[in-house]
């Protein structure tokens, strides 16, 4: 999924002068105060996350939503109530999510969609296929690259170590790069590249006559895995419903995919979308790996993190301890803040926080040193579990096997009510349950 | 390789109203005359294939040129003489040609490209890759087609076993379905699609805004089986020239191809091309399967044969016996004297007729009936041999194996001279030899 690349224009159809630029390649609010997404929710016609939707969550999964949802960072969704409907029906549904792998080790705004959506798969229980589009940074590279791909495959499975650090379910997680994948997906591509046309490519993600046409043939390739029949070996010839969790600038992508489902009579897959996570200098941006300044990277040392806070995170405080008591901080614009609202968990602390840090009781230095311990003790969890992952651990979340569709729960109580009544269960080669008399 | 396929305007390039239009997807003459080659050769910088070029293959080869070399059929080519510096220094190169699978029986016109095609493959003993465009056939279809690809994956199949009857050399022939194999070609698919830009693929192809953007992807999937590295179980990583040959209309995928193979650093292939096949009804247009009457199809029976041709072909002659033999004969609008042309072996008998027909003194009945007996045993060969193809045959072309890249010849002239100077020989396991002490 391309974050960074400028190269695309953005949007024609979502730039105007006087407001936010937000593409899958440009992200850029018109002040410090970050993207109007009351605004985008508007423009891209998706639905807020209303307080009796995350109750009818809660309800469904049984304990309290993410943090994330709690506070608005998943901020919006289309159709997540056929997904619960599906759940509450006990019929399976499954996740989808990627990560286009960039040179860089990723920062701390990857590891949002990441950070959720296994929190999703964790309450859920459900199969997630994560896409590491492999192609596609390839093909925006502007470099040449006299060896094709090699390097941005490489790359990839270099993240997929980074993105197993997240903890998915090994049993109901499959990961696949375009590369390696694109002979499974190729008829589906090629069902979604005969039903949009040049010019709605152009409309939905602003090319240009000057782009390469591997950017016109890609946005169908990150539309496929939200079709179920394009993993035959999870899901047979079935068609489930799918969740995409993304950031909000990948909408266009899902769009796209929802238009064209309806034409080959596939399922429209559900999203929810998430805000950015705003660069250190500000909301302005969101974090990005061409600039090794705005971002806290998922490698970095807990010294370097503590003197990028310290050094580059704009704060919305007095200029001197003096102004910052009296006129209290302008948190709308406070990076520190907003990486608190994202990181801590606690949500009463963060109440305190915020009462404190806005009336000026609690100095920006103050505040930073509290980001600076959650964000130094998250990464270094996420670089323990790194190093514990193997070589063999991406060969096996990349493998084609089968992965069992229902949650645990679910077959757990299916067997005991099939012992009730007196038949035995066993799985068949592509992981369904069938029932046989004894 | 799209031929009957007109949704696609004419290439703006290509078309001027007081010319012929000659595209991948319509061939259009501006009168009964046929195509001006010469004009076309002009036009795409391509090079006749000269009386002293023809001396040359015929000194390479040790034998005759084919009939549709010394007649002008296959009439122009581009960088024919690398191969032949290639094969002169004991160099291995190899052919590529390929057909979009339609739904109905090859017709005379697509062998035309098989005859030759495997001509080329016996005299120089070569490998050989045939490219299925299941992926085009779809692409281009109007029909949504609710099941996708799988109607022109299986009718790919079929004209697989069409394409064996012209008796390619199961040692040395690899065929391959886009469908199926794409996840071996992928990597080069997005070389290619990197280095050309929408406003240069409408500019060759004259797509328009409006044309899906599976057209867009398309010519580069086409361009990378002139790339050895997209077999590697054949030539491992090595670059081995390719020589195409194909009809004239296929010269706008492969003049894209030779300009991104410069950008790539890969060989620029080389390429043989034919005339078309003229329709029944005259040369103004070329057989096609489209418009049945045109058409005389591989599964015609003997009956249908000569009914078609009685009943359809137009003649240059006069309308009635005595006004043909007082004016003669117009051979260059005679349809029946062209396909002699393509299909009589004989060149005395064909000079004998050309100058009595032209005269006056044959009649159009009568060159008719030498024609008639000419395509009635061509079909009835193919039909027999097409009989005896078996889908174990199918699979033997189609899978993924070694094939030696050296002509016998070279191989047992290596070897004769090994043994005298008392060294064994043995393949290894990618096909090449071998050299060991003993």
């Amino acid at each position: 999924m391309a974050e960074e690349n400028k190269t695309a224009a953005a949007s024609q159809e979502q730039v105007q002068n006087d407001d936010d630029v937000v593409t899958p390649f440009e992200i850029n609010a018109k002040d410090d105060t970050g993207i109007d997404y009351d605004k985008l929710i508007d423009k891209y016609g998706c639905f807020p996350i209303t307080p009796e939707l995350i109750a009818r969550i809660e309800r469904a999964i049984g304990e309290k939503c993410h943090r994330f949802i709690r506070r608005g960072i998943f901020f919006c969704q289309r159709d997540i109530e056929q997904i619960l409907d599906a759940y509450e029906n006990k019929k399976p549904f499954y996740l989808y999510t990627g990560r286009g792998p960039s040179a860089d080790a990723l920062h701390m705004g990857h590891c949002i969609p990441f950070i959720f959506t296994q929190w999703l798969q964790r309450v859920f229980d459900v199969p997630l296929v994560i896409q590491i589009t492999d192609d596609e940074k390839y093909i925006y590279k502007p470099e040449i690259e006299l060896d094709g791909p090699k390097g941005s495959i490489a790359m990839g499975l270099q993240n997929v170590k980074d993105i197993l650090a997240f903890g998915f379910n090994p049993d109901k997680t499959f990961i696949f790069s375009d590369c390696g994948y694109i002979g499974h997906m190729y008829q589906n591509v090629i069902r979604v590249q005969k039903h949009v046309n040049y010019s709605q490519i152009k409309g939905i993600f602003g090319f240009k006559a000057e782009d390469n046409v591997g950017k016109f043939a890609f946005p169908p390739v990150q539309a496929v895995p939200a079709f179920s029949n394009t993993f035959p070996h999870i899901f047979g010839k079935g068609h489930f419903p799918c969740l995409i969790p993304a950031a909000i600038d990948q909408d266009p992508y899902f769009r796209m995919t929802r238009d064209i489902a309806q034409k080959l009579k596939y399922k429209k897959p559900a999203s929810i979308y998430s805000t950015f996570f705003p660069a250190l200098q500000g909301k302005k941006s969101k974090m990005s790996s061409s600039d090794p300044n705005s971002s806290i990277l998922v490698s970095d040392k807990p010294e370097d993190i503590k003197k990028k806070i310290n050094k580059y995170a704009k704060t919305g405080g007095g200029q001197t301890v003096e102004e910052h008591r009296a006129n209290g901080c302008d948190l709308e614009v406070d990076v520190p803040f907003q990486y608190l609202t994202f990181f801590m968990e606690d949500d009463d602390l963060l109440e305190d926080i915020r009462v404190k840090y806005a009336k000026g009781d609690l100095l920006s230095g103050e505040v930073k040193m509290q980001l600076i311990k959650i964000i130094q003790a998250f990464v270094v969890e996420l670089q323990t579990a790194r190093k514990k992952v193997t070589d063999a651990d991406v060969e096996h979340f990349m493998s084609i096997r089968p992965i069992e569709k229902m949650p645990t729960k679910w077959l757990a109580a299916k067997a005991s009510s099939a012992v009730e009544a007196g038949v035995t269960l066993f799985s068949d080669s592509v992981g369904n349950m069938q029932t046989a008399s004894v």
